[in-house]
């Protein structure tokens, strides 16, 4: 075993002992949250960071799993060299990692909506003994935030050494620090931003509809039928990974390499690029692993997500850290300028680090190394 | 009736006599060609100007139809202001524009494998009886221009003074000079390359995964059956238009505003966003004007397409001019620069302009006044 590895981890499981209320005014009873955690509680419980996972992550952040699932959340680019099994963002989290387990009491959660353990569309409905489908409510990430403050309750855990995460799990850090400025000390947001840019809101409303259109969708109520949006979802799966990548970073993987060899095959239906045939695994492999309507859900709240910056950042006082990458064109590095700019305004601690290299919003899955040493430094410096 | 527009225009059609032999070293018999001329062929002959449409576009490139179908081909940022029925390039051709009918005689073809009265897979096959659905033979923008020669032919017509499109109309324009460098004196390349950046054919691979994986596709044969993968090429068209947009123009158009004013709905089935909705009416819109099937011919050939420059750059006789757009992030500039610095290693004739427009790869269709001095001055310096 790595000894830079936190080893086998189970994921586990508990239920919140009250309601949820959410943002729509609605109610979840009986929720339930999937969790890991690396690293040993302090005494004084004051040596906690949570990490928040992205659209298609879950609770397994770091280690191995004792029961690895078929398909791995480390796919794409990042499935090059991965054990299987291995966490989403185990290069970052570990002993003298970045989010150092010798140091650090580490959390991670299945975020509400999810599909790996924590309440979800696919959960059954105590109401109706069904799954709830598209009677899901609608959420929002102030009420993942929600969700994960009253899972630490039943952890025994009030205040936050800090929250991080990149993309969909920035935003949750930024909500963090808004909504609990009280609680937590630092926020480590990476490639995300207080508002998805339109054309971000564009992709994933087009990410929605190819899976709202396939006929196996059924309007939201494909639990038990036997067959689910697969092909929907595979599209709505080829338009994020597209967008997660940048030009230049497909153009060095496939450029115009064909599938079979010199010749042109002159069909229609099968691909003829490696980089088409890159997309159909990619689709495949995420249908088996991920439910649609959790992608639907989730998609709906990272667009939904909008802090007023001004008056975000008179209520944050945690330390934040602002990384993100010159080639994402999905979070492109100003959000995180403007939020660095509003914080600095407001006479309150913030850095932004701008990270050139090439692989897009994925960066932030795949430049491990180069975020490291910023984070190590950052909360080095945050330590009371 | 506008005195620069070149008036009402019908569609006309004709059949090639002969058999068309295509890069797949398939054939089709009774290929018929729907085209529009405007202006008047000199008796010389020697005024004649090609337009080739790109991936959606159809014959009718100027003035008005006396047929208008409900759905225009100038859609998208194009609609606005636009009449009903007017060609896709109107405020390119006609008396004192860029391609001016006082001077040249101006034809459009709708492309092989087009839906709008050329030979296309919604077309009988006449070895059948029968619509070709997907067996019709996978083309290439050669056989495309292959097809136009031969209509030419039929014409009366050998030499062309130009040769021009935007897209995939410029793969034509390219196409012509190589393959028959001694018929074409001039090609107006606009917003097009010489080889598909890889993220292009992702993108394309995608949008026919989307038709592809609508069962209403019925494996291509779906004419006659009362349905069509409308479902799936909605999302094929919102993914393409997306790409022909630029982030910063759908920010400045629609921004993050709601749909239903200030609050949000908490709506997973229904558009929040403005830019939601307006994907969801392209879709609507463009399905009801266009086969899916010739979409995923088009898609293919224009993917398909790879010069090898060096070769073609020694090929080429005709002066060049080459626009490209600041905001194209999906055929970037930079291929319009290494075409133009291909063409003047050989010695040959070559303008290179870059028109610095924020609305990405639809500016050739937008930005018809800035265009047209540049392409007015070009064949004007070309002039015998």
């Amino acid at each position: 075993m790595d000894p830079r590895s936190v080893g086998v981890v189970e994921t586990q499981h508990l239920e919140l002992p009250g309601p949820l209320c959410l943002d729509s005014g609605r109610q979840l009873r009986q929720v339930k949250v999937a969790y890991e955690t690396y690293g040993t509680l302090s005494p004084a419980r004051d040596n906690v960071i949570l990490v928040c996972h992205a659209l298609s992550g879950d609770a397994h952040a770091a280690g191995l799993s004792p029961t690895p699932p078929a398909e791995s959340t480390r796919d794409g680019f990042a499935a090059a060299g991965s054990p299987k099994g291995i966490g989403w963002w185990d290069g970052m989290i570990g002993p003298g990692k970045a989010f150092d387990t010798d140091r650090f009491f580490v959390v991670s959660t299945n975020l509400l909506g999810g599909c790996r353990g924590t309440t979800g569309p696919s959960s059954i409905d105590p109401d109706t003994g069904a799954p709830y489908g598209s009677t899901f409510p609608v959420i929002t990430v102030a009420d993942m935030v929600r969700c994960e403050r009253a899972f630490l309750d039943e952890l025994g855990i009030e205040r936050l050494a800090a929250v991080a995460g990149g993309s969909l799990g920035g935003m949750q850090a930024l909500e963090w620090a808004t909504s609990y400025p009280d609680q937590v000390d630092n926020i480590v947001v990476i490639a995300s931003t207080h508002a998805l840019q339109p054309q971000g809101v564009a992709w994933n409303a087009i990410a929605r509809e190819a899976i709202m259109r396939d006929p196996a969708w059924r309007g939201g109520h494909y639990y038990g039928t036997g067959s689910a949006p697969d092909a929907g979802m595979g599209v709505a799966r080829m338009v994020g990974h597209i967008t997660y990548l940048s030009a230049p970073s497909l153009a060095e993987k496939f450029g115009r390499r064909l599938q079979s060899g010199e010749n042109l095959r002159y069909t229609l239906h099968e691909p003829e690029f490696e980089v088409e045939s890159y997309l159909r695994h990619q689709a495949a492999s995420f249908v088996r692993r991920f439910d649609a309507n959790t992608y639907l859900y989730l998609s709906r709240a990272l667009t939904y997500f909008q802090l007023d910056l001004e008056a975000a950042a008179e209520r944050i006082r945690a330390r934040t850290l602002l990384i993100a990458f010159s080639s994402d064109w999905l979070y492109p590095p100003v959000a995180s300028e403007e939020i660095s700019a509003a914080l600095h305004k407001h006479g309150k601690t913030a850095e932004f680090h701008l990270i050139e290299a090439p692989y897009g919003h994925d960066c932030f899955l795949l430049e491990e190394a180069r975020q490291t040493p910023i984070v190590r430094d950052f909360l080095n410096e945050g330590r009371p």
